[in-house]
C-alpha cells in the first residue's frame, strides 16, 4: 500500500535527516530541495529515496557534512569551485549561481566543479537558472556504468545532459542521460523479472539481450550508438577533465565504495540572451511546433519538460506517493538518526 | 566509373566557380576550404557537390556573393553577427575566430550569427577552435525535415550538434545530426530501391516505414525520440531564436526556394581550458576508454571524429574519388560560368 505525503512533510523530513546526518540548516535545506524538486516532477529515483545514502555517505565520513567551497575565479567569464567532497548540490547552487552573475555582465559565464558528489536532478539547476532570465546548460559526470561506442564493458558514466531555457508561457527544461535508458529501469525490470526492449543493453558477454536480470549483470547501451557515446564523451570533459578532478573510470561508486570520495565533477554554463524579446520568440517557435501533425495515439506535442511540469502540479496538488520499500528505508534512517519519522 | 581528384584539384576548382559567380577571392576560398574539408573527410553530401547549388543561389541573387558581416559586441563575452545574407561560412569563420578570441580573454565566448545560410560541416568550425586550444559548441539551424516527438510532419531541421575539444595525440571532434539519420541516406536508398531499417522514418499519412521511397515523401525521426526531438529544439533556440532571425518552420529551403533568402542561423561558443595539463588529461581520458573490452566483430574502440581524420589522411595520400553523376553536374557548372573543367 503506498502513502501519500505532502511536498513540504518531505521536505522538513529531509532536513531534519541531513541536519541530524551533520549538515547546517543552510546546506540541509539546499540538498533537500534538490531531492523534492525530482520527487513532485515524477522522478523518483533522484529523490527522496537518496536520503538513506546520503546519510550513510556522511555517517561513515567519506563525505563531509558542511564542506568549505571554494570558487576561484580565473577568468571574467569562469570560475573552478572546489567542492570540498561534500554533497553536490551546496557546491553546484552556489557555481549555477556565480555562471548566472557572470553571464549578466558578460553575457556568458562558465562555472566548473570539481572534488563534488552525486547533485540530483539536472534539472534543478537548469530551472534555478532559467527563472533569473539565463539559458543554462548543465553536464555532469557519473560513475562508469555504460559502454563506450564498440565496447562491452563500463567505462563510461550515464553522464546527462541539461538545459533550460526561459520562454513566456512554456520554458524549455532538457534533462537526458546520453544511455538509452536510465539503468534503474533495467534494475526495475530485473526485479519485476520482465523483458527489456532489444537494443538498451548487454549482457556479461557483451551480447545484445532482453533478459533485464542478465542485462543488469551486463552494460548499458549509450543512445543512438556512436551519437549518444560522443555526447556522453563530451560530458566527461566537460564535467570531469576540464576542472582537473578525477574521471570515468576513475570516479568512486555512490552505493558500494565507501573508502573512497566520489570525486565528481560538474559543469554549469549560462547565457543570457541578448536583445529585447527572447522570451515572446521561444513562445513562437513552441507555438509553430504544437503545430504538427500528430502520429497515431498521440494527443498533443509537449515540450522538453512539459510533462514533468505538469506532474509537479499534480504532486504539489495531491501528494506524493512513495512505495512501501522506500518508506522502510526513511523510517530505518529517521530511527537511526533519532529523528521523527516521515509519519 | 568514378574518376579520383587531389584535394587541391578540387579546391583550385571551387574557387575559380565561386569567383566567377562573383564572390571575391578571400570568401571564395573560405566557402571552397569548408567543402573540401568535409570531401576529405569522407562527407561527400557536405562536400563539392555543393558547388552547383552554390552556384545556383549567387547567380539568382538570393544569396550574396560579397556579403557586410557586421559583428557587434553586446557584452564582453558576446556577439551578435549579422551574415547580411551571404554564404554561410564566411560568417560562421567570422564569428567562431570572433569566440576564440573572447574565450581567451574572458575564458569563454559566444557567437551568434543570423541572417546566414547553409554553412555546410560543423566539423569545420570546431576543428578550427581547437587548433587554437580552445574547446567548441557549434550549432546550425536548418530547413524543417524532420518531426518532432510525437508529430508526423517537418516542423524542425535535423539540427546537428558539433564539439571540438583538443587533445593530445587525439582531438575529439563530435559532428551529429539530431535526427536517427541523415536525411541524405533516405534518398539514396530510395534511389537504390533498398528498404531502410525500422525506426527511420515515417510516410506520408504518419506510419513507421522500411520503404525508402514513402519514406522520402515523408519525414526523418529524431534519434532516440524525445531526447533527439528535445536536442533538436534547443539547437534551434541557441541557432535560430536566440539571435533574432528566422527560424524552424520559416526557413528558406535549400533548393526549392529562389525567392527567399534562408535566414539559417548559427551558435558557435569557445572554451578556453583554464590552468594546464587539459590535453594531456583528455589524453588520459582516451586511453582509458580505449581500454574497454570490446563487442564481437568490432576491432578497436575509436574517438569521436577518429574514422573521419583517418580517411583524410587517406583522401590526402591517394585523392578523392567522385561519383559520376556528381562530375558530370561540376562539370555542367564549369561551362556554365566559363571556367576550367575539373579533370
Amino acid at each position: 500500500m503506498e502513502v501519500r505525503h505532502s511536498a513540504e512533510a518531505l521536505r522538513r523530513f529531509g532536513e531534519r535527516c541531513f541536519v541530524a546526518a551533520g549538515m547546517d540548516r543552510e546546506g540541509a535545506a539546499i540538498v533537500t530541495d534538490v531531492l523534492v524538486h525530482a520527487e513532485e516532477r515524477g522522478h523518483a529515483s533522484h529523490g527522496i529515496t537518496r536520503v538513506p545514502i546520503t546519510v550513510k555517505r556522511l555517517r561513515t565520513g567519506v563525505m563531509k557534512p558542511r564542506p568549505d567551497v571554494k570558487i576561484e575565479q580565473v577568468a571574467p567569464g569562469m570560475a573552478l569551485v572546489d567542492a570540498d567532497n561534500g554533497p553536490g548540490p551546496i557546491a553546484s547552487v552556489r557555481a549555477l549561481d556565480a555562471a548566472v552573475a557572470m553571464a549578466k555582465t558578460q553575457g556568458v559565464g562558465v562555472a566548473v566543479v570539481a572534488h563534488s558528489n552525486h547533485n540530483g536532478a539536472g534539472s534543478y539547476y537548469a530551472e534555478r537558472a532559467l527563472k533569473q532570465g539565463c539559458i543554462a546548460l548543465c553536464t555532469t559526470n557519473a560513475p562508469p556504468s555504460m559502454a563506450v561506442h564498440g565496447g562491452r564493458t563500463p567505462v563510461i558514466g550515464t553522464n546527462p545532459v541539461t538545459m533550460g531555457v526561459p520562454g513566456g508561457d512554456v520554458s524549455l527544461l532538457m534533462d537526458m542521460a546520453t544511455s538509452v535508458v536510465a539503468r534503474g529501469k533495467i534494475v526495475e525490470a530485473s526485479k519485476r523479472k520482465e523483458a527489456i526492449p532489444q537494443g538498451w543493453a548487454l549482457d556479461r558477454d557483451g551480447r545484445p539481450t532482453t533478459d533485464a536480470v542478465a542485462a543488469e549483470k551486463g552494460v548499458v547501451l549509450p543512445l543512438a550508438g556512436a551519437k549518444g557515446s560522443a555526447l556522453a564523451i563530451m560530458v566527461e570533459v566537460l564535467s570531469g577533465v576540464l576542472g582537473g578532478g578525477r574521471f570515468a573510470g576513475d570516479l568512486g561508486n555512490l552505493y558500494q565504495d565507501f573508502e573512497t570520495p566520489q570525486d565528481i565533477g560538474h559543469f554549469f554554463l549560462a547565457l543570457k540572451p541578448p536583445g529585447e524579446g527572447f522570451e515572446a520568440r521561444v513562445g513562437t517557435l513552441v507555438g509553430q511546433l504544437r503545430q504538427s501533425a500528430l502520429q497515431e495515439g498521440v494527443a498533443e506535442i509537449l515540450m522538453p519538460g512539459e510533462p514533468e511540469t505538469r506532474r509537479r502540479a499534480q504532486s504539489l496538488a495531491e501528494g506524493i506517493d512513495l512505495p512501501d520499500n522506500v518508506a522502510r528505508d526513511l523510517d530505518a534512517v529517521a530511527d537511526l538518526l533519532g529523528v521523527a519519522r516521515l509519519a
